[in-house]
């Protein structure tokens, strides 16, 4: 069984979400069709990014993750697929595949041109419903990906904040704040062992050591641990480090690593 | 393979969706479920109306559509299931059904009581689950439409405030916002052509000619372009008109055609 | 076909659901997985109790309902899987099984550490992901649920607040609010006839009697009705309850019963 992903920024309110689910059972109705997320910050192409790189490796071989986040709908960005050795993403070529793609082998990208696979009617506004999941059903029938457009060489890339390293003591950044009001910092997993004994700061306090669960700490105390994603985390146990520290997005993070 | 989808104002606070979802599992496993939309304002039969007419044609034929703003339920208003051509229609008699069915041609409208294809025990207040998703579950499973009840002649309508021309102008009115902020006008897209050229004012400001993309603006300015729905739009392009002009569903916009 | 539903205090604003989805996708591609609500209040393990209890029942037998609200992940709190008659419940031993498993005989209790139907890699943050529903999938896919892990004999139990009867009256209170504002009180609908002459007061506001339906009384009306899952509910005819009496859960009700 074939699944098809879908991640954008159309959020709960409207019928987008359904229509396009619409489009890909007219053409590939034994498709599985899974919401990734839907409220990513309208035209927010970072946050969706992110989105996409923790999520996309979940899935099943042959999955194709259709992404629309889609500011520039209508204008000279292109529509593309991406093939890797597992998956199929499509996707306008705005960036919004980059973070994922970032870690995976690229092996062919096309520019969706071939309006054989498109809708009848193409919208100048709502290309998620008339191209990008058009396609995403086709290939998902079985039609080669490269039988639906031209063959490019290179996509848009965007970059998350690297943090930078200094010989006592790490500056990171804020990069994402999830429903729960903890706050994943650009921090990456690898080289993890020695942060274990570290002082990290944020918004002028201080939080001691790395702990390996929420229940290490008192109830409503903050705490710095590797979240699920791979990443950095300061959190509240049993409530929103968002809230505890009024953090947000792009605020600073400096993790003082003690050997 | 059969689908269903589902049209409510039941938000995704509650189970109510959930449940609804596990009645037609239990009779109709095999049916595929999609979700339309959730969010449509508690028991606005007017958004779920357009919601429905703008959403509906995109699903292959065969297509069982469950309708449940139901500000009535329990009430002497009917349930009813309409065929037309390419769909069946399950839904409350409000008028939620009626910008849909307006497009179209009815074949037959049948009045939803016959208990055998309701749930064994018929609650006040959640027909939806109760009734709607029943009866969706059986025609999804092969029983003849017909047998839900007895045949009736007329459903209730609503309309759309139409927009009123004169010489050189149309006044028409915001009669949806989406998620973007973007205001759709009650002008619908046959004639657009002789509009090209026009000047739209809204809230006091004016907006010169309808373009083909959001791009076709910079960042930041004020558009009209036609919708993917086929009604013209007030857009803001990489925000939201909405905010911009601190518009409403229900405000006058008038366009004036210059030929 | 088999059921799985997912019912989460997750929200929608991360990948979280989707990556639980994808999960189960690439372990048993063919089950149906079903949403029943992902809008429970951050860690609120009494609010995802009660939407269980009022949900699962509606789901065809063999279903595997799987609960995560988890606000003592990566802690000493042990995940379970729970066989009864009709259906399979994966959540953590915290109480949020208990309202639904007090009306039903539960035939085996599973502790499930077993690694080898988790996925490969287990975080200390998202068990949902790493463990409750790789375990689902796996059950779907025929394991035999005991081989999952160690069985044990109890399950953590949590209690709904009970009303107080006196000779002539009971004091309840609100458990519940939904969507639509109506205020779910903690009576229950058996015994319900002599209590449709009575007087029931709220925010020091009395409500004469109860109703079978919104419509028996005018728009704007306050009234009491059973509602759909069988608990006596605070309503108001085309508005919200809560806004009416600006109530919320723990608001004490009083119902004067008449004989």
């Amino acid at each position: 069984m074939l699944f098809i992903t879908l991640l954008t920024d159309f959020g709960y309110k409207d019928n987008f979400v359904g229509v396009m689910k619409g489009v890909i059972a007219g053409i590939a109705p034994k498709a599985g069709i899974i919401d990734l997320c839907h409220d990513i910050p309208a035209q927010d192409i970072s946050a969706g990014a992110f989105c996409l790189k923790t999520g996309y490796a979940y899935f099943p071989k042959g999955t194709i993750h259709v992404v629309v986040i889609d500011p520039g709908v209508g204008s000279k960005r292109f529509p593309l697929v991406v093939k890797t050795k597992d998956y199929y993403f499509i996707a306008p070529d705005n960036g919004v595949l980059s973070l994922a793609l970032d870690e995976l082998k690229v092996l062919d990208i096309i520019r969706l041109d071939n309006p054989a696979y498109h809708l009848p009617r193409v919208s100048n506004t709502f290309h998620g419903r008339d191209i990008f999941c058009a396609v995403a059903a086709h290939i998902a029938q079985g039609i080669p990906h490269a039988q639906c457009g031209t063959r490019i060489k290179q996509y848009k890339k965007i970059a998350l904040p690297k943090p930078r390293s200094t010989t006592s003591s790490i500056h990171a950044e804020i990069i994402y704040v999830d429903r729960f009001g903890n706050l994943i910092t650009n921090i990456c997993h690898s080289n993890s062992r020695k942060y274990t004994q570290s002082l990290i700061t944020i918004k002028n306090k201080v939080i001691r050591g790395i702990k390996t669960s929420y229940a290490h700490t008192h109830l409503g105390q903050a705490l710095a641990i590797w979240g699920s994603s791979g990443f950095l985390e300061i959190a509240v146990n049993g409530g929103s480090a968002q809230k505890h520290f009024k953090a947000k997005t792009g605020d600073k993070v400096v993790v003082k690593v003690c050997r």
